[in-house]
């Protein structure tokens, strides 16, 4: 059977060269990069070495890279460490309706402790109005969150925008850039955030490897404490391996984006355009051109994403239903109801995002797989049923 | 040149079986837990037989076992979330002198937070009294957290007592057993505890693995927050491939306990016993008998420790003096301090931590080349020849 991986948001498969780059650290040099001795040199070398990679994805100093286990650490280590930082700045944080939950559920833990928030709405391709950011910033705003990009719907967001906003009224800007960091161009500087959430595995490196970008000079308060790790703001043993896979995979990123880019690019514009024309009600969800170049994403009206997701499973063909994070939860997506879709709607949604691999043959097999599961499914929907025969009448 | 590698206690070597079966789960089985198709659900398979396997290792259920990223984590984890989810059980913390300080330091947190906290002592052998932290227990005591060993001076506490006597006050009870699970048999149920920590590197599991056990039915907090993972417990995409080699570490070290503590008993009290004969002014810390049987450890009065480390490394002789997590601070460690030894003394603290691998011949090349070392550093310590001047006269 031909198989057609379309789940990148979910998982990315590891690059060989990242690990290629882990593989000594699973075996002989294991050291704890704290130890003084041999062992413990070696494994600090490669840590220098990663953290000088991952800065260089996103035009970063090596020294404002702290390493976590996963962009939701990374998210969760810069939402409640900068809020929780600056008491001199106000108890009041701004977000968008599409942020992840590892932005939406730290900000929750936050009102219980006395913060307020303004959650800034998104039109119906998910963009937030850096100008709505603008006017929801009172003289009690501590920290604004917004992602740099959508894993859910693709969508890019004008984070250079937004956070000029912020820096002209003195306020902390964070951007939550777990699903674009190694897909698209990103540079600190010029996007002008005072700190970056990023996930190693969203760019072919390992699962377990994630980073905060902290703008030199930041207070923040580490969310794991104890040891002197991460300059004493991200405690527990470093996890070598995975920060060295994640640091290979970055400069892989870095010197191949533009490669993939235009490899994937095509390909998914395919699945956008010939997806909607090969079966009925399928709608393309987020924006259509300021969106991730290996993303797609849909609402299929009258059936579920679970269905769906089985029947193409069966067919060799994996993608998702939206954040992987909520994917058994069956609930529908905040980010498409914020979206202006009705519940009904958003049940259906379908995400395929390409791998570096991704073959025009696999996406002519989607292609050819999908319109028959969809058929399947219809046939045994209430909902569709209903609307051919209002239809009919 | 011999090779003796004497630091399981910073970083014990990736155990064959352990990385074996993580190698799928870094190349072709790369899926998402959370994901409905196929790559998820083999993902998710894996996870559960990881999460039974450590359970075992404890005497626990596979639902009371929570994933994290390493021991500081689940430290973290358990006291901030135990503390701050039980509003009605007050405001009162109780820890030993001796905890890591992933335990110490968030605990200061809290502090900051309302909480107050009675740190018990201990004796010089670095044991806690249960009757010391029965008598600490208020009214507004929320929560006991005492480590189950400690890993600096390898002393074993009486946890079951300790647990004993929180049950009978209605108060929940943590250990960290960061530096015992695997080395030790640890049942939850005998032991009593309401929660545990533990971390897959110090079983010769992977970097960047570890766990909570938290016993049904305890309320807590989560530390890091957004996805459904673990429960809702824990947020963030599950490290499949650390996840398994914890696991499959767990289930070689429960196999494994006795043969390996029966082979490194007599390694261990060799070096306990022939390095102080070998060297003047070498005195053992921690327990002699109550101690984890791969843990020998000193203070080496007139000199410190950093310098031993580096005369050792250079004689293939990797050891450690003191935590990982505090090494490169260069203070004298809490721990020797609470027992009772002064400034100078803590200085020269050394810890030989035997790996499952380590050999007779190796611990010959220990004892062979410390006396040299030692000299060597001493003949260089002006605190040594103020001594020798003061014992001449």
């Amino acid at each position: 059977m031909t198989r057609a991986y379309f789940d990148h948001l979910s998982a990315a498969p590891l690059h060989p060269e990242a690990l290629k780059a882990m593989m000594p650290f699973l075996g002989e040099e294991f050291g704890n990069p704290q130890s003084l001795h041999s062992y413990g040199q070696k494994a600090a070398a490669a840590l220098d070495e990663a953290r000088d990679q991952v800065a260089g994805l996103i035009g970063a100093s090596a020294e404002e890279v702290y390493f976590t286990a996963s962009g939701s650490e990374a998210n969760n280590f810069a939402v409640k460490g900068l809020a929780q930082a600056h008491p001199g700045k106000g108890r009041h944080l701004v977000v968008s309706a599409v942020e992840h939950l590892s932005i939406l559920n730290p900000v929750k833990s936050l009102e219980k402790l006395g913060f307020s928030t303004t959650t800034v709405p998104v039109d119906s391709a998910g963009r937030v109005d850096p100008g709505a950011v603008e006017r929801a910033i009172t003289k009690d705003t501590a920290l604004v969150s917004v992602m740099t990009a959508n894993g859910e719907v693709g969508t890019i967001q004008p984070v250079a925008e937004i956070a000029r906003a912020c820096r002209d009224r003195g306020v902390l800007f964070h951007t939550d850039a777990v699903a674009a960091a190694g897909s698209i161009p990103l540079d600190v500087g010029e996007m002008g955030v005072d700190a970056l959430s990023l996930a190693g595995d969203q760019f072919y490196g390992p699962k377990g490897s994630g980073a905060l970008f902290l703008k030199k000079g930041t207070r923040i308060l580490p969310l794991i404490e104890g040891g002197v790790q991460e300059s004493g703001r991200r405690a527990g043993t470093e996890n070598v391996p995975a920060i060295v896979g994640m640091g290979r995979a970055a400069a892989v990123a870095l010197a191949e984006m533009e490669n993939r880019k235009s490899r994937l690019l095509p390909l998914r514009d395919r699945i956008i355009e010939d997806l909607p024309r090969a079966v009925d009600h399928v709608m393309l969800t987020g924006h259509r051109s300021l969106r991730l170049p290996h993303h797609a994403s849909f609402c299929v009206r009258f059936i579920e994403g679970e269905g769906m997701l089985l029947g193409l499973d069966m067919q060799g063909v994996q993608a998702s239903s939206g954040s992987a994070c909520t994917s058994k939860a069956l609930k529908a997506s905040h980010v498409l109801l914020a979206m202006g879709l009705d519940h009904a709607t958003a049940q259906g949604s379908l995400v395929f995002s390409l791998i570096e691999g991704t073959t025009a043959a696999e996406v002519d097999h989607l292609l050819e797989v999908f319109p028959p599961v969809v058929d399947r499914l219809r046939k045994m929907s209430p909902l569709y049923t209903e609307y051919l025969k209002e239809k009919a009448r």
